[in-house]
């Protein structure tokens, strides 16, 4: 035997055969990030004899599943095979037949998976279907990994309450607009071309009044290619919002939340121009109700766009699981913090968080955050 | 001929071999960082054939320049070699005797030079003596890089003034400190130690009076090796500086900068601890009048440690020329700001910076930062 060639043998055997095909796998669904809501983004291989005989992912809810299309691309020749899929198949039929009968169906031997489905319906069902028809089932295999890649849905179906996002735009020194209101444009074209390719990634946006009064946005993705528009909210406590507000004119309509202040008139004009009005019992908007509300409505992820009232409230509460804040190299000494607490924060017990990630664009700087475990 | 030989060789010529051996002269002469002040970083190598035969750097000031140090590493045996050299080889006597000359003696027969000496007494000088002494000498390789290694000797040689840097360390709302001025700990330790690195590379640390009456620091380099320690100077209007400061305790000896409002007798007391006092006429201390005069004692390269006055001054003024800022994840809602400005600027007429680098320091970020091209 050559040296190089066992060096390479110790090499490949250093590397689970599972966790490298579920790697596979995994960077399968995420091909199909921002298309497959309400459904997570799933990724399958089938494997034989050490080799992918055929591999599918979920493209768009309504289309097959991962596990259907990876077995299409094998040709059905999957007896005795082995498949890696990211998330339990599901028992249920659908929009499509449940894939657990199909692998059982097909003769498919072994069966790894790297995380159970959190949808009550078939957690824990499909692994139980798979075995009972002689199937071998192993479970696990990069758990995390398969958990990170779809966090709003797990979120979302362990706790019926969206993912939120919190999407922020600041100077280094803290602010999200001058002492006039106005933040066009702190970050940089970059920088908002990416909060457009987020927007295509989420259910919902909402912000708060002010910010459709200062700033009248459409909060719509434009120049991406959106599976499609996110449902848009504004928090106005007392029905201030325009009639003639762009993210009332432009379609898709928009949700307007509202509290026990606000006038019956406004009301019906806005809801016959088709507009949808949430009501809450408190005077101001309450954000928990507001989320809790979303999530029974099917919003899995819901992103925030400002302004300081509302991100102020997100942080404070803690109600945010990811914020994305984009730091514009520019100093103003002073204007509207996207954080205010009165009185303020101790030194030493802070709003903790941690960077998941950073990125440059452009000018600007991408900090991905999370509260800190 | 070998197809892969071929290919190599075509790889080879696609760099330009002058910069290819200056980038390794650059490379030696970043090895004396922080110990050859007031003398710049230099390397040199010396080559025959293309093949290096000699390689040296400046040290310590001192101690033998970089030409001699490759001269010396070839065993003087360099008669119709090519020097790289990053800085122009000196024609005076200082520490040591004159470069030039020695080249001139030693036979080299072409020197390639990176950025021309912005020292007065050697500016085009060396090159003139050499090219007098029939020696090919080509100027200008790589010499932005060459500018930036020794940015801080070359601003001071030209302008007579320190190099400013400015160091922060707040949250990512902005804050350095907390509303009651605690600003224990708001960056890592990664962090601070990072900042006694920073310390034992420049000439001098500045502080306002309310940094020492708040925190009472040593600002010596700790827990590192510096080449020496820097001045420390109190940016102190009204002598308000306590005599039991440990600034004024631990050695070496700081200086004290006050303006027309002193009292005498606070003044005296400081000259008798061996305490230097420097006076100016205005009530407030004029920070342009501190760095002319901090430049005057030849003061190379200024850190600037806070708090929010001095930064907002030097900030405000333009007076610096990096800033280190280190952001630390957390939010406190409120606080001291680093950046004030009575009114705010309008969000269209920012302080523009740029982000030169950035680097993770455990949990913060470090943002070097400069104003904008």
């Amino acid at each position: 035997m050559k040296p190089v060639a066992r060096r390479m043998n110790s090499e490949v055997q250093e590397i689970d055969p599972d966790e490298r095909f579920m790697k596979i796998a995994l960077g399968l669904a995420e091909l199909g990030r921002g298309f497959t809501a309400p459904n997570p983004m799933v990724g399958a291989v089938i494997v034989r004899k050490g080799r992918i005989i055929g591999a599918g992912y979920h493209k768009r809810a309504g289309e097959p599943h991962a596990e259907i299309r990876a077995m299409e691309d094998a040709g059905w020749d999957v007896k005795g095979a082995t498949m890696y899929v990211t998330l339990e198949p599901c028992v249920h039929y659908g929009r499509t037949p449940p894939c657990a009968d199909r692998i059982i169906k097909e003769g498919i031997k072994r069966v790894v998976i790297a995380v159970l489905d959190p949808n009550p319906r078939v957690h824990g069902e499909g692994v139980r279907k798979l075995r009972e028809a002689g199937i071998e089932v192993k479970v696990g295999v990069l758990e995390k990994e398969a958990r990170a890649l779809n966090e709003a849905f797990f979120k979302f179906m362990e706790t019926g309450l969206p993912f939120v996002i919190l999407k922020l735009a600041a100077t280094l020194d803290g602010h999200i607009a001058d002492s006039r209101g106005n933040s066009k444009w702190i970050s940089s074209e970059a920088s908002r071309a990416f909060v457009h390719k987020l927007r295509g990634e989420v259910d919902g946006i909402a912000v708060g009044i002010n910010t459709v009064l200062v700033d009248d946005p459409m909060l719509t993705p434009r120049d991406v290619y959106p599976a499609r528009f996110p449902r848009r909210f504004v928090l106005d406590s007392e029905l201030k919002i325009p009639l003639t507000s762009k993210i009332l004119r432009v379609p898709p309509p928009t949700v307007v939340v509202t509290g026990a202040k606000h006038s019956e008139e406004k009301k019906k004009a806005l809801e016959e121009r088709g507009i949808e009005v949430w009501i809450q019992e408190k005077q101001e908007v309450d954000m928990k109700e507001f989320l809790k509300k979303a999530g029974e409505k099917g919003i899995q992820s819901m992103m925030f766009e400002g302004g300081g009232k509302v991100a102020t409230s997100i942080i404070g509460a803690g109600l945010f699981d990811k914020i994305y804040l984009f730091l514009a190299p520019r100093l103003l000494g002073g204007g509207i913090q996207f954080f205010r607490k009165d009185p303020p924060l101790p030194v030493d017990s802070p709003v903790e968080l941690q960077i998941e990630t950073f990125k440059r664009f452009s000018s600007d700087l991408l900090l991905v955050l999370r509260k800190k475990e």
